[in-house]
Formats: C-alpha cells, sequence, structure tokens
C-alpha cells in the first residue's frame, strides 16, 4: 500500500484492525503500529525516580506500594510488552484490545479492579505550530493546493489505566503533551507529589484537552481569513476551502463530543478510585470541554454561512457579467440594424419611394445624430436602473 | 412478478408479507422465500459435535441438557419447521412471526423463557468485496449507470433466538458472516466451548456488528472519491452519485440506529439469561456500534457538504460561458457597428457632408485602425477586471 | 359552500365544530357528518351473535354480561344515538365529545371505568387502492393535474372505547378495515373469542396501523417514479410532484407519530383493563408503527434529495442553453464582422491604403479561408474545453 | 414617537418597561397603557351578581366567602387599582409586576395562597374577522403593500389570578374572547355556577385557546392560496408573501409553545387549588394546545417548501427567456452572416475568384434556399431538444 | 501583537491564557488585564458604609460579622489583590482561576463554602447607546464598512462569590450595570438592606440580564431595517450584513443559553446560602433568560429566511436583465438579418431572379413595412408573455 493511499485511508476510514469474527480480547497489532518505547516515572511525596527507556523487568517489578507508579508507552508495536503490563496491573483484556485498536472514540470505562480511558490528543499539525505565531500565512494559497492536502487537524489515540497506585498510558505515537505534567512532577516539594495517582490521571487528561484551545484559536482565525477572503474576492476554490474548513471541524467535534460525555461519566461514577477532591478538578475539565465544543458549533454554524455568501457572491458576478453584455449588445444593436437599413441596396433611381435619404444632402448627418440619440438614451436608462457602476 | 419490480420493491418498501388484518402470529410465509437448510452445532468444554444439514427429528431431539445447542437455519421457506422449532424451544408465537417478517429493524425483546434478537447482517456486495481490495474502480463511471445500480447496499435480517442452553438462528439467505464463529467453537480446548449459550449469541452479534466496519470503510472510500470527482471537474451526474450514496447512508444508518438501541435495551435489561461477564462484552459491542453511527453521521455530513460544491461548481461553469460569450459579443458587437456604419449607401456624391470619409485617402486605414484601439481597449479592460484566464 | 372549497378546507384547516366557548363536553354535530348506522356483535367462547344494523334499544339492552358486546357505529350524524351510548356505557363527555371531532390526532385517554383510543384510519384512496397492483400508471402525468388533484393521502378517525366486556367504535365514514376482524369473529371455535374485550380492542388497532403498510408501499414507489422522473428528463413541473409528495408524507407522518405515543401510552399504563398478555401484542404493534414511522422518514429524507437534484438539472439545463448560444455566437459574430469589414463602401479608387483586398484576384478566396480558419479554431477551442456534446 | 414607529417596535421589540435595575416588583406602567376598566361577576350556585364597571370600593368589599368572585379589568393604566387589587388578594409583588409588562409568554407560577397564570389571547385581526367568511381576498393583492402591512397576527396578554373563591383576569386591551363564558355563568340553574373558581379559571384559558383555531384555520387558506399563487404565476413578490407568512407563523408558535407547556406544569402542579375533576378538562385543554402546535407546525413545513418552488419557478422563467434568445440568436446569426458574405464588395471584376456567384443567374435564389434549409434544420433541432413550447 | 490583530483574536478565539499544562488553580494574568480597581460597600438594615476606592488594607479587615459586605474589583490586572481576596473570604483555587480566564461561559457552582457564578454582561456598544434614542442611522451605510466594523456585541466576564455575608464581584473592565443597585442600596430605610447577600447577588445578576434587553431591542430593529432593505433594493452588500447581523445574534445566544442553565441549576440547588424567597426572585429572573432567548431565536429564524430572499431577488435582477437583453436582440436581429438581405450585391442585372425587389419601385417601403409588423408582432407576444414592465 502505498503512502498516499494510507493517508487516504488514515481520512475517513477508521479502520478496527482485528479481522471481523476474531474473539474478542484479541490483541493483533497493526503491522505499521510504531515500535513500542516504555518510560517509567515513580514518586511519593519525598521520592521521586525517573527511567525515560524502562525496560520491561523494570517495569513489571516497579511494585512498592506506596510509590505511585506512571508507566508511558510511546508505540504499540510490541504486543508482549503490552500484555505483560496488562497481566502485570491486572487490565481487562477488552481495555486492552481497545488501546491497540487505535480508532475509538474517547470513552470511560469502569473495570473492576481499575478505571479505563480513551482520550485523543491533537497532532502536533501546521494548525499547533502556527497558532502561537501572529502572522499567519494565507493556507492553500497556491493554486495546486489540492482538497487532500487542506486537511489539517488528526488526532492520536491515547489509552489511560488508573489503578491503585499507578497509571498506565499507551499512546500511539512518540511526542505528546505530557511535558508540562513531567516538570511539574520533577520539582522537588511539589504539591502535586503528595496527591494520588487520580490526581495524576485527571493532570494527564487535562493537558490533553488544553491542546485543543491552541488549536481552536487557529481554527477561529481560519475562519475570520475565509470569512474575509469570500466577501472580498470570492473565487471558485473558495467552497473547497469551506468544504475543508467544515471536515476539520466535523472532525474535532467527533473527538470533543465522546470527551465530553467520558468526562461526565466520570462524574457520576462513583469508584472510590477516584477522590472528592479531584472530582472538583474533573468538573473543571468537564467545563473546558463545553467550551470547546461551544467554540466547535460555534465555527460550524459561521462556516456554513459562509456558504451562502459564496453562492450569493457567484450570482452576484454572473450578474455583471450578463449587464456588461446587456448593456453593450441593446446600444450597439439597434444601432448596427440602422446602419444596416442603410446599407441595402434599393435602387434609388428606381423609384423616388427607394430609400430617398441616401441621396439627401443630410442623411449621413441626420442617421449618424439619430444614432447618437438613440444610445445617449439608453445609456440614460441603464444609468436610471442603476445598471452602470 | 418480474426479477426488476421485486428489486424496485426490495429498495423502498419493506413489505410485512401478512395481509393486513390477520391474526397476529400466523406465520404466512413470503412465496419467494429461499427453502429452509438447517444444521446443528452441539458442544460443552470436552465435546462437540455439528451437522451441517441436520433433519428436523435430529434437532427436534437434540437435548442432552448440558450441552448448549445452536440450531442455524437459512433460507424461511419452510414453516413446518420453523413451527416445529419454536414448539420445541417454546418460543412465543409472535417472536416466529417476526423472524419470517424479513423487514423489521433490529431490535430486542425479553420473552418469558427466552430472549428474542433481530440484526442486520450486510450482504456481501459489491461493497464488501471491494472494500479490501486496495484499487477501488471509480464507481458508475459508465454513463449508461442508472441511478438504480448505483444502489449497493443491502441487508439480511437474521433473528436470534437465546434460551437456557440453546442458539437458534434464522436466516433469510444462505451464507453469513458466523464462519468464524464456527472456527473458533471447533477449536478444541477453545475457551468459548466453557462460556454459555449468552456469549455464543454475543459472538453471533458481535460477528454481525464487526462486519459494517469493512462496509463502512468501503462507503468512506466512496465519500473520498466523490469529493475529488465534484471538486476536480463536476459533471452534471455527480448529483445523482451523490443522491445515491446519501441513500445508501440512510440505509446503514437505518440498520444501525436500531442495532444499538438494541443493545442499550440488552444493557439494561436485568434477564438471568445473560451473565454478567457477557455484559462486559456487549457493552463493548455497543460500543462498536456507536462508533459505526459516528462513521455514517461524518460520512453523511460531507456528502451533504457535497451539493453545495456540486451547485456551486455549477454555478461556475454557466459563469465561464457567460464570460466566454460577453467578451466575444462585447469585443466584436461595436466593431461589426462601424463596419456597418461605412457599409451604408449614402451618396457622397449627394452632398460633402455624406460619408466624406469613404473617398478620404487614409479612411480605410484610420478605421481599422480605430477597431484596433478599441477591441485592445475593451481586452484591457475585462484584463482588469479578471475576466480573462 | 361549494364543494370545492369543503374539500380545500378539509386539506389544512382541521375545524373543530364547537364554535369558541362552548361549554366542554356539548355535543355539536357537524351538519355535513353522515347519518349514524349502528351494528353490534356479541360473542362469547361459544356463542355469537351479530345484529349489521341495530337499532337503538337492541344497542342498549345488550347485557347478558359475559357476553363480550362490541357496538360500531358509522357516521356521526345522530346526536341522540351517541348520547345514549354514552349513558349506557358510562362514557365521559370530555371522551365523546373528542369523537365527534373529527380532526383530533390519535391518542390515549385513561377514564375512569373505561379507556379512550383515537386512531386515524387511511381512507381508501387511489393509494390503496393502485397498491396492490404492480403496474403502477405514472402519476400525475397529465399536464391539467393540478397541485390540489395530487393529494393522495386521507385519513378517518376512529374512536374506540374499551370498558369491561365492551368495546364501542365510531367511525366517521361507513367503511372500514375491520372485516377481517369480524371474519375471524365469525370462525366457530376461534381462539380469539376466549379471549378478552382487551383483545378486541388491540386487533382493532393493530388492524388500523396494518392498513398503513399497502400505503406507505405505495409512496415507496411514488418516490421512486419521481426519483427516475427527476433525474432523467425533469421538468418545471417535477418540483410541484415532490411539493405533493412532501405534503403527503407530512400528513402521513402527523398521523403515525401520535399513534406511536398512544401505544407506548398504553404499555406505561397499568390499568387493569388491559392483561398482560394483551400488552405483547400491544408490543408488538407499537413496534409496528415504529417500523412505519422509520419508513416515512426515509422517504422524507429522500423527497428532500429530490429537490437538490431538481435544482440542479435546471441549472445544468440553462447551462446546455447557453453553451448553445455562446458556441452559435462566438463562432458567427467574429466572422460576421470579417464580412462587415469587406461590405464597407471606402472607395478603392480614392487611394492605394482603401482596401486594395477588393481589387486582388484572390482576396475573396483568401477572407473565405481566414473565416474557415477562424471557425475550425474555435470549434477545436470549445472541444477543448469539452462543451461540445 | 410616531405612531408608525410605535407599531414597528411593537412587532418584534417585546419591551419590558421597568427600566434595567429597578427593583423586583415595582410597577411601572407603560404611559401607552390604556385606562383601567374594571368589571365583577360574583356567583354562587343560586345567586348571580354583574357590575360591568365597577368602582374600586366594590372589588374591594366583594368579599361574602361562599361566592365565587371574578374581577375582569381590562387596560392597565391604573397603578393604584392594580395594587390595589393585589393587597386585596394576596398577590405576590412579582405575579403583579409580570401583569403590566406585557411581553411575557405564556406561563404558570404557582405562588402561595394563589396560582398565576399568562396567556396569549390573539387579537380580533383581519384573520380572525375574514376567517369565518367563505370568501377570502387575496391577501395584499396590491402592489404597493409592503411587508408591514402583511403582519396580521398580534396578540395580548391576558394575566389570570385564582385563589379560593376567586379569579381575577389582567387584560391589557379593551375585548376579550370571554362572552361566550359571561353568557354560560348568566343562564340561570347552569352546571357551570356549582363548579369551584378553578373551573372558572379553566374555562377562561379553554376560550382564549379555542380562539386560535379560526386564527389558524384563516393561516391554513394562507397557505393553500400562496401555494396555489407560486405554483402557477410565481412573482417576485411571493418571496416576500412566503417570508410573511412565516413570520406570522412563527408568533403564533411562540405564542401557543410555551401555554402547552404552561398546561403541562399546572398538570404535573399538586396544588389543592385545582380540583381532580377540573384536572381531566385542563387535560383537555393540552390536547388542543397539541393540536394547534401541530397545525402551526405543518404549515412551517409547508411554507419552507414554497421557497423551493419559488426558486425553482424563478430559475425556469430565467431559462425560458434564455431560450427565447437563444432560439432566436442561433437562428440568425448564421444567417445574416451568409447574407453579410454576399454584402462584401470584392470585386468579381478583378478576377473570377471573387465572388462569382454575385453574377450567376441563380445565385440569389440558391442563397436563399440555402437560408431557409439552415433555418429548417436548426429549428427541428431546436424541437428534438425540446426547446419549442 | 498589534491592535487590530488584538481585536481580531477577541472577536473567535476565546483563548484560555494559562499555557496549556500549567497546574489548575494557577493565576496567571493576562498582560494586557486592566490594572484592579476595588470598592467596597458594607450595608446592614441601618448603617450604609461605601468605600469607592478600597485599599487591600480595608478589604480584608472588613469583616464586622452582621453587615453584608460587598467587594467589586473592575480589571483583573492585580494577581495580589486577587490571591489575597481569595484567602479572605476562602475562595476555592479553582474559582479564582476561572476569574481571570475571561472567556468562560457563564456558569453556577457550588463550592464548600461559597457560590460561584460566572455572568456576562452586555458591553455598552454601539448597540447599547443607539437602542433608546428613536433614530437608529442605517448600520453600515458607507460602501466601506468592512465586515469587521459589523461586528457590534460584546460581552465582559463577571464572577460573583456569593458567601455568608459577603458577595464579591471580579469584572474584566470598569464601567457596569450595577448604578442602579448602588443607588437603591443607598436609600436610607430601603428594604433591600434587610435582605440578606443572596439578595445582593440576585439583584447583580438580575441587572446583568436585565441589560440584555436593549440590547436585543435594538437587534430587533436591525432584523426590520435588513429586512426591509434586502426587499426594497437588495444589494450584493446585504449578504455581508445578513451574515453580521447572524454572528451577533450567535453571540448574544452563546451568552444567554448557559446564563439560562446556570438559572436552572441555582434553582435546583439547594444550598442554604439561598433563602426560599430569593428563590422565588430568581425563578422570575430565570424567566428573563428564557424570554430573551425566545427574542434571539425569533431573530435567528428571521434572518435566516432573508438569505432566501436576498438569493431570490438576486435571482430576479438577473431575470431583469436577462429579459432586455432578450426583448432587444429578439426584435433587432431579424430585422438586421433581413436588412442584410437587402444588402447582398447579387447582381440584379446578371438575370431576372437576382433580387428584382431591388428595382422594384415599391421595394424599400414594403420592407421598411415588413420589419414594422414583425416588430410589432414580437413586442406583442413579448407583452402577451408579460416580459413588459
Amino acid at each position: 500500500m502505498s503512502h498516499a493511499s494510507r493517508r487516504k485511508r488514515l481520512r475517513y476510514s477508521h479502520r478496527r484492525r482485528n479481522p471481523p469474527g476474531s474473539a474478542p480480547g484479541t490483541l493483533t497489532v497493526d503491522p505499521s503500529a510504531r515500535p513500542s518505547q516504555a518510560s517509567l516515572i515513580a514518586y511519593q511525596a519525598q521520592t521521586y525516580h525517573e527511567s525515560p527507556a524502562a525496560a520491561i523487568d523494570e517495569l513489571l517489578q516497579a511494585s512498592t506500594p506506596p510509590e505511585i507508579r506512571w508507566v508511558n508507552v510511546e508505540g504499540l508495536g510490541d504486543v508482549k510488552l503490552l500484555q505483560s503490563l496488562g497481566q502485570r496491573f491486572g487490565l481487562h483484556p477488552l481495555a486492552l484490545e481497545d488501546a491497540v485498536n487505535v480508532h475509538q472514540r474517547p470513552k470511560f470505562e469502569d473495570y473492576q479492579g481499575h478505571l479505563f480511558f480513551i482520550v485523543r490528543m491533537p497532532l502536533p499539525s501546521p494548525a499547533n505550530t502556527t497558532a502561537n505565531t501572529t502572522t499567519v500565512a494565507t493556507p492553500n494559497s497556491s493554486p495546486s493546493s489540492s482538497l487532500e492536502e487542506m486537511q489539517r487537524f488528526h488526532s492520536e489515540q491515547v489509552s489511560i489505566y488508573l489503578g491503585p497506585q499507578f497509571v498506565l498510558t499507551l499512546q500511539e505515537l512518540p511526542g505528546d503533551t505530557f511535558n508540562s505534567v513531567r516538570k511539574r512532577l520533577r520539582t522537588e516539594g511539589s504539591q502535586f507529589r503528595r496527591l494520588g495517582a487520580d490526581y495524576l490521571a485527571y493532570t494527564l487528561i487535562d493537558s490533553v484537552i488544553d491542546a485543543y484551545f491552541p488549536v481552536l484559536e487557529h481554527y477561529g482565525e481560519l475562519v475570520e481569513e475565509l470569512e474575509l477572503a469570500v466577501v472580498e474576492n470570492s473565487s471558485p476554490n473558495d467552497i473547497l476551502k469551506i468544504h475543508a474548513l467544515k471536515r476539520d471541524l466535523l472532525s474535532i467535534r467527533r473527538a470533543l463530543w465522546p470527551m465530553r460525555d467520558m468526562l461526565s461519566a466520570i462524574l457520576r461514577d462513583d469508584t472510590p478510585l477516584i477522590q472528592d477532591t479531584t472530582r472538583l478538578y474533573l468538573r473543571d475539565c468537564h467545563d473546558h470541554t463545553i467550551q470547546l465544543i461551544d467554540m466547535v458549533e460555534t465555527y460550524r454554524e459561521l462556516t456554513s454561512g459562509l456558504v451562502d455568501i459564496h453562492l450569493s457572491s457567484v450570482s452576484n458576478r454572473m450578474n455583471e457579467v450578463m449587464k456588461v453584455l446587456t448593456i453593450i449588445a441593446t446600444i450597439f444593436i439597434p444601432l448596427t440594424f440602422i446602419s444596416g437599413i442603410y446599407g441595402m441596396n434599393f435602387d434609388p433611381a428606381a423609384s423616388p419611394w427607394n430609400m430617398p435619404e441616401l441621396r439627401s444632402p443630410y442623411g449621413y448627418v441626420s442617421v449618424i445624430a439619430a444614432m447618437t440619440v438613440i444610445a445617449a438614451g439608453l445609456l440614460g436608462w441603464f444609468k436610471y436602473k442603476g445598471w452602470l457602476g
């Protein structure tokens, strides 16, 4: 399969890798999955231990109970590692299967002994990188920009398992939004270290949700740019840009709505794994998803309105073309007719009724004058109708 | 009834065969129903018995209680067989009637002594067969492809009865998505055999739902292809393809939405026939239907957006045609008028006011020059307006 | 009031006959109501008694308690009869008032001592009669068919009162869908006779709902026909047919949605007048209404899509017209200009600069050749642009 | 403020008269409010007393407990009167404030000691007066009818206070729909007089709701007329009529939806001020609002469909214009070109190649024949394309 | 960042200032936030004390318990002040963080020991200032008015903290709608002073909600003006005005919907901090938000309808242009053709078949007469088709 067709698939077809009919709980890894790279952070109020590239034994023996362990795996290519971790932390096979099927919607599930969250982390696409710069290049300005290249929003699935004293995160790709969390953990004497594993899980979810704010800011700017572009000199291409924008906003919406439902479900759930103080923070998180959805819906409505403006502007341009044609044709067709009359070859010699004007001394002048009057009259009429300028 | 009219009926009119007013519970079989072909699989942790073409007596006596029996009937043409099975397993007459009325929506019903599920299995249409190939032929590319031939999605009704230690499946047509289930059952020592009849029922439902993933992948590709087609060289035919796509997505949606409701209903139901461990798997199944619906809704929205692109592109093409006409006419109509002027037959001999230009030595050259200037001016104006190229 | 204006009123304005401000419970009969015609069926497991044209006394004294009595009244013109029946069976005045106000929505109400249902029975319109034939004549093919004649769906209000051991049905018009019920009742030793009055009421409701299936089949065919018509040679009339179809589907939807709500309400209600076994049958009925609504909604969506196809096809036709004009005009206007040039009367004798071509021996041939080249070039350009064919 | 601008304000801007920030419960009367005119009806099973223009003292002392008192005030200009009544009947200040802020939505509120209803009574506009006549003048047929004059639906706020043994109604304007209620009360020995104040309140609400039926009948007729107008000879004005109709239906909908919610709220409320028998009547009332809303929604959908018909008919008209132009131009432009050819002045004397046809004896006849053939061929082609007629 | 780009950001991108991944509860102040300006009002039934520019110590020591203290801070630039106040009044860090992130949606949160409200106060934009004048200048009448300048609605976030005996309000900008509240508090012996802090909080919320009424009145007028403009002489600019209006109404809607949810949440909450009497007032407030939302939704629907009118009027204008062209061209093209015929140079001398008309004495007159008849006929036909005037 070529790279291009893979990208195409990535866009719409959210494949589950397990062939239809496999036994549930089977871990069938996508051959294109990245190799797994595990890391371990273990901490307590006073202690802190970090293994950026932890070996599997280290992960499995990381079991000094009072410490909170955070195991982070980037890349889902190593089934064995995932299975060992699953056994080590007592994860349900279905929860593990969901992690490797990377087109899941965000969700929350309460298994016995551990909680399971899926979130979707926005990928550092052009959207993210340019969002923080003030000069935003006009997107897709080159005429060769195809609809496919306009696609900007991609997200990565992150599975979070929360058990007593541990958090396990499985990421599809290397690179994440968790660096600020790591930094806060590393800070000696941080309040963070005194809080439980549930607070760590909250912080991770929060950092994912926060990452949508710059993305949406960027889309807000895109909407505005497109608004101006459509209004000022609507080109046939604009409808494609509108469509691409709609498509992206639809993708973001599909990532955010279930995230909100997930947070509502957590708030309703009465699991002892989440403490009441953490619940307050999760409520705040929930508010953020609502705010994000609000923004997406606003952009979607504004983008829909742009279709009307575009169609109206296409019609108006056609109106203008028609007016030019009508003005020119309406003025010159009658004049040409008159000149045609006097181009007829009736023989004035045959009878005094045959075009006596041709021999009248002022015939030509009168005809030119008549034509001028007609042209002026028509121009005046057009002006009256407001068709000129 | 001809084959064509039958296909037509199949498309929209979901006939119930029972004439209006029949007694409820009557089994009136569609004369066009396929002959019934029954098979039996009976298993226990250690034993396994399979009769691919079971006789009715065998089915009815298949009653060694600790074994789990799965009776599968393909083709609903044999009323007697169905009635015997109904009596044998104690099925409610209404549940049996629903099985032979093959245009039911998926549903779940809890009768005393047994549960009843209806699911819709996607038929192995071109959609399924081509979905796994990477080269997808442009659909409907021949100009003769009518709207009817564009129809791609069909589904078959499968009724599943789950009682203590038995599962009965009634299928409309031969061929199904259950082969992988059979294969897993045949595997000696499989964990599967140790689980109850409810797990078997779950596996069957799951295999049906899984069969929608390749179908939707295929539709995802169709949406993309259509997107590109509409954008690049929108033909009047495109609106038909969009309509056909919408129609198919609507059919899929109609199959999937009630499937989701069915699974919610099962999860809420507190029947002892389904164990808690199986419920976890059904919850997973429920998630899959949500994911499928999410995909369908996305495709539907994208397809709707294509109508706007199509209409905009039709308008733009008309704009282009108009511009060509306007440019040509606007340039040549005034020039023709001028040539008409000098084609008038006013007699220069009659008076010095009568077309003295005709005899001027540079008259012709001046007129040609004037015409060139006018044409160039108009071209420049069009260029300024951006109508050229 | 003329017949035409009455029909017009019938269509949209659902008049309540009671003048605003009348005392509630007043029976004010529509002067246009049909004369009442009552019939009585009384039965028990072993006995059966039928009076096709029962006198009022017979109805009122029909009181041998263990027998189930079904009083059916066709035509609502006889207030006295209705009032006597109301008193005889202890009906609430409001329930009786609703029966004579014939534009009610289907509903279910639980009065003390009796239940009250309103259903809407589809009238045997062309829709019904042609639905069972396979050859469906193109609807509204004559150019004189007005929008009004396209109206096809009408329904009749049927009020059903269910009390202990009796069912009273009040119909707006003679003729109904109950014949199959009567036939089943007449069958000696039928299981039906052993069941209660609630089962009779269920059967009547079921027969009304079943009558919608052929109606909707017919509309499914109409949708398909219209689809083909719009696609193949969209005429300006099509939008009217689409509108008429939408209007009918809206009417059907308005009849079916409250029917579904009515059945849900019955299922939720815990009245002792309905037994649990009958409830199972009513649940089945409820499923049928959901299936019908599903069909209506599908047709409505498909019909909406037809508007887009129609508008697109109107635009495409205009495009085609414009192209013909543009091709012809663009080819001939420049050629005519050239011929105009050589029609000018500059005197070649006056100077060698004055149209020397006119006297050149190959002038005419060259001009004709030039014209041919120009025409061919333009044709080639049009071909390149895909405007030919 | 001129009258016109006041009317304009009346249309959309539902002013609350209290300046932002006033203390709640303040009675600030609109300077444009009508002077108050109070009347009193007091009755019991056997007694009846009516004061059409009651003085304030009479109202305040109207306190013989077993009698039911109905105080009706038309015009809200007299703050003092309202305040005295409020004190006399123990009304909550907020309930009184709502009565003078005349752009409230219908609502129901349960204050301690009394209930409070707001309903909106349709004003006797042209809609009402013409609704009962069979000949309905074409609305807005004069070309000068502006969008503003097309506004037809206005409603008046009526506040109803129900306490033990009293009903107080405050109306914005003189004139109401309560005359039939008064008439029924005046009837000696009427059953009405035996029922409580809650029944009186129900009757008043019912008479307001009933008043919407003729209004909606009228709009049903407007929808039909517009349907026919748009279909038959769609004029550019039609879109305005459609817009005006939509606007009116929107106003009616805004009056009816909260009325339905109000009645649901009353039915759910367990206040002792409303007896169970009256609740049955209110349930009936609730059904009527549902029926009314159903009608409004149907009209709204039909009206929306008219926009499509209108746009399609505008496009079709343009198509027709274009066809005429194309047919005429396509036939005559080539012919004119041919005549232009033979109008060229190449000198046949200069060479035998120069237009020898001009001197051929049958040249003219051949050319005329060729032109006829071309014209006929083009006409045939147009006929084949279906562009003629 | 330039001022223009800042304004642009303000419009759509609701930035949270905290960089993604900050610890929750961090107070990171926007560098562009206004400097804080605090004021204190403390009152009791008999005492009243107001410090318009209170120092921080005064605020912190303002603690004589029986008095109710209202601390108002305008401008959020001073983190220290906010933190001291937070500590002083025992506010939750998350509640404080929300106050400085100024793009929150209105919400209500019940923290232990205090309640937290966010409301959005409409900014005194042109909308507000012109709303109270009767002469409303045509908006955006200058051709240079860009889409951006049409933006009219902006709102400011106000955070309200309600605890036992205190209210703390944090405003984004100086200037508010609270002056009437202050005035009422200053009034000696006012009932207001006797009520609790919850009543003060209610009054503040109420004054914010009331401030939307004049804003919406203004938008009602804008909708009407636009309606008239679009109907009377629809200009291409109108679609932009419609879009700007839609955008503003969307913004208002986004401010009001969560305000309604907030009030519902307060009414459902059983906090002891709000007394039952105050709840009645809050219910009134809730009604006002419903009324406001109702207005917004109505305006939104009307504005949507304007798009149809605009598109229809664009099409109608094009129709008119086309008609003029068609009439002129259709009349003169055939006439020009006839004159072209008689301009051909066939030599009448060569044969009697060659244009004998040219030498006929009445040839010219006949041709002119024929032309007149043709022109008249065509004009008559156009008149019959209704294309003239």
